[in-house]
């Protein structure tokens, strides 16, 4: 058995049984493995972004790791921006980045480059497997890795010897390691400090977002009078009827200062304690007040549930009841509005919708305008790094086992970056449907460049305007086999979304706003 | 003075006048200063991998540095690929990557990451500005090394408070140092080589390849009896009636190994020793005979062509006419082949010419066709990392001056990586005619994987093939503004071709095979 036999027995009894593939010359014999063992699925991207942002939004919803298939280190290179956004959203994958043989990288050809050097910032796991004997071994821990809570990055480099030289060895899958238990010492004070304080704000992150998690922390805040908050960018988060009316702490600084403000006490369930995304000039980096005293409850590592579950029965918190988020949203008319957009959204998706949301400044009030929608998941950009959001619908599609309508709410301006996703879409028959919000300018950055204090000339405008050609979203996405159509009206839009609900694939509006 | 102007003057004053452009919000300093100071053309790419290609093509025609504005750490990321190709091409590039603050950077904030850990393996240089006092010493001493012999990658990273704090202050230009001058001993000992030995080889590399160092080298091989070669991947070479009729080392390993079996005695200018792009199971890294000798006539940083002056006037040899390559190429009819393709483009492109060659394995034979075009430079992939022919080519364009025809030719399977320079082409009306040859499939890793020895079976032509479905390069160029046709035949290549040369934009013709 040569080493990528060994490397797909064992990421198939380790339980990865897909692959998110952009495959090269070096990777050969392990597609040739993919190909000869049956039960890997995998699926083709083209180009690495769209790959790895897959890989992502796979992991969101199967919550469990699948691999990628990348070719070395330029193709790595490629898939940086989403790996940094899945670290972020701190998603398990295992990466399998085909590389120069052992003995042939001395030589620099072309594509030789420091693979290990670029995978370190975004991977948990590095490793070279350099000889065919310990690719199962060093397979079996990369998956052990990927699945240590929350989930993390695990990155396999695989030198084209190791993969073709007889002499491979399938490892048994390694046990995953169970979230770690809250600390009852953090659940006892943040008990003494939500019965004892007033002016409290419980943040969530990561995993205390399910159902459950909100749930009870709905429980906990309702018995304490605290507040309860997300954090501003969050992987996955339950939404829609049944579940609290949950925000997020605001993007903009001035708007999260002033949210923040009247808390004294914040207690962090795997959350971190909110921080501006970018520096402004004489503004502060911490947008919660200096004299605020943070408590953590849990880390990332640890089981956000069960610390709430703790927290809970230490504060003898009862049931509480989800208050009713009002009627069943009715779809807008006329010109679209962020809020109309989003209102039409929640009246029309159904139950079990997945929403995965890269709408940049469009969508930061998307929030209270689909709490009274039917129950959904809803993504989100979480590292910053734009192009995420049609690669994360499409993984996202995969990892829910193609059975949920995915709808993907996504700015044209960072749509560019991976629109390559809506090949695989069409090429899968995935249930996307791609709501292009085309303003035609990089919207969020105008807005910024207004904060410098000056009115954008010619030059500026040229780096942050769209308009000169127009991006033409129904060509590009039929030029990628998705159907598609062009709205300008929110009646428009509510017509072709309800459409695309029924079909067996991608459909794509673009949205003229 | 803020950081940001001391930066746009000092590259001004340092002869940078280009900037391709993917800002983000920590680059609205830089944006602003861009805007408020004339001078500077600003191109705005759509992904930062073609940002970076163009880079890439603006050097290799206008031997000189643009400076790219990437934003933060994974903007940084999405354009590796083709910084790797521009290493490789030894371009010289100063990127301008803004980042967060230096005092938010702490706080670790969701598009924080290691911008300069991503950027070494890239940059011979790579510098943090901390303060706004720094930012145009810094960047003198970026466009310097960026124009150090042969050209190198500069990376200046700009956390976003050394742009927008007061004090900042312009730098003068650093002194460029010359290309090294040639070795003496060198020369003379290759002289030798070349009086003494037989079955000698002139290998030609970067610089060497253009004009004049052609020109030299020809009259050298006459003069001695050794024979010349041009390195497997280079960055751009002067071809066409008036110049040798060079030929490159093969890429295939036999084909390569048995074009090399003859020679003795490897003379090295500006070239690495041929290796293998890849190992292959039983086959040598190196393609060259084993006991073959190496001399190094001239090493990258080292001026090839006063090597080669050197080396003819130590040799004493005379003038060499060189030889005529017959008659003007006609077009050829009927059904796409790799040579009726390369004929019909010798025989329609204009003097001047630019070509963008990522047709990958479909152009392995396009040198011996377009011997006898007119004068004419022809650009590779250097570095293997596939997605750099358009952008190169929009780059080279630009580079240029706009006043000559850039033809790209494009497989279909690598256009896909970067198709977002459609975009930039149409935005700027670049002369750039593009033939995307579509195979609809990664036809380069079908011929690797029947190498592997087993036939595909639906797993791996799931990974293989792009035909599912069809992509339509007419719908995609027209949806970013480039007008576009489609044709399955040689004739309708050879109309659409000779058409667009007269354009005043971009045009793209795919071209079924």
């Amino acid at each position: 058995m040569n080493g990528a036999h060994s490397l797909v027995h064992t990421l198939l009894q380790s339980g990865v049984d897909t692959c998110f593939a952009n495959p090269g010359t070096s990777e050969m014999h392990f597609v040739a493995a993919l190909d000869q063992i049956p039960g890997m699925r995998c699926v083709l991207g083209l180009q690495e972004n769209v790959v790895t942002g897959m890989a992502d939004g796979y992991w969101r919803m199967a919550r469990k790791p699948a691999c990628t298939l990348l070719h070395c280190g330029p193709g790595l290179a490629n898939g940086l921006g989403n790996l940094h956004n899945a670290r972020r959203a701190r998603s398990g994958i295992v990466n399998v980045v085909g590389d120069q043989a052992t003995y042939h990288r001395p030589y620099d050809a072309q594509l030789t480059a420091d693979t290990e050097g670029w995978a370190r910032p975004v991977s948990a796991w590095v490793r070279t497997s350099t000889a065919a004997a310990n690719v199962g071994r060093d397979a079996a821990v990369a998956v052990q890795a990927a699945r240590t809570a929350p989930g993390q990055i695990a990155t396999l480099i695989l030198p084209s010897d190791a993969s073709w030289n007889e002499g491979g060895v399938v490892a048994e899958p390694l046990p995953v390691p169970a979230a770690a238990e809250p600390d009852p010492a953090a659940v006892r004070t943040v008990a003494r400090i939500l019965r004892e304080k007033r002016n409290v704000l419980i943040l969530l992150g990561g995993a205390a977002l399910g159902e459950k998690g909100q749930e009870l922390a709905w429980r906990i805040a309702q018995a304490s009078g605290a507040k309860l908050l997300g954090e501003m960018s969050n992987a996955r988060v339950s939404r829609g009827r049944g579940r609290p009316q949950l925000e997020r702490v605001p993007y903009v600084a001035d708007v999260a200062i002033q949210a923040l403000a009247e808390f004294e006490h914040l207690i962090l369930v795997n959350a971190k304690a909110p921080v501006g995304f970018f520096a402004y000039p004489g503004k502060p980096s911490l947008h919660y007040r200096p004299d605020a005293q943070l408590h953590v409850l849990s880390r990332h590592e640890q089981d956000a549930e069960a610390a709430l579950a703790a927290l809970a029965e230490e504060l003898g918190a009862p049931h509480a009841a989800i208050p009713d988020p009002g009627p069943h949203p009715e779809p807008v008319r006329g010109a679209p509005t962020p809020e109309g957009l989003a209102r039409t959204v929640a009246a029309l998706m159904p139950e079990g919708a997945i929403i995965s949301d890269e709408s940049v400044s469009y969508g930061r009030g998307f929030y209270p305008q689909t709490h009274a929608a039917p129950p959904h998941d809803w993504l989100q950009l979480t590292g910053g790094a734009i192009g995420d959001g049609m690669p994360v619908a499409t993984g996202a599609a995969i990892g829910a086992g193609g059975q949920r309508r995915v709808i993907s709410l996504q700015a044209d301006g960072s749509a560019m970056y991976t629109l390559q996703s809506l090949w695989t879409q069409a090429r899968e028959r995935l249930p996307v449907t791609t709501i292009i919000i085309a303003n035609r300018k990089y919207q969020i950055l105008l807005g910024e460049y207004l904060g410098v204090g000056a009115n954008p000339g010619p030059t500026a405008m040229n780096m942050l305007d769209l308009g000169n050609p127009d991006l033409d979203w129904v060509k590009l996405a039929e030029g990628m086999g998705v159907e598609a159509a062009r709205t300008e009206s929110l009646d428009g839009l509510a017509d072709l979304l309800a459409a695309s609900l029924g079909r067996n694939g991608p459909f794509l509006i673009e949205l003229l706003v």
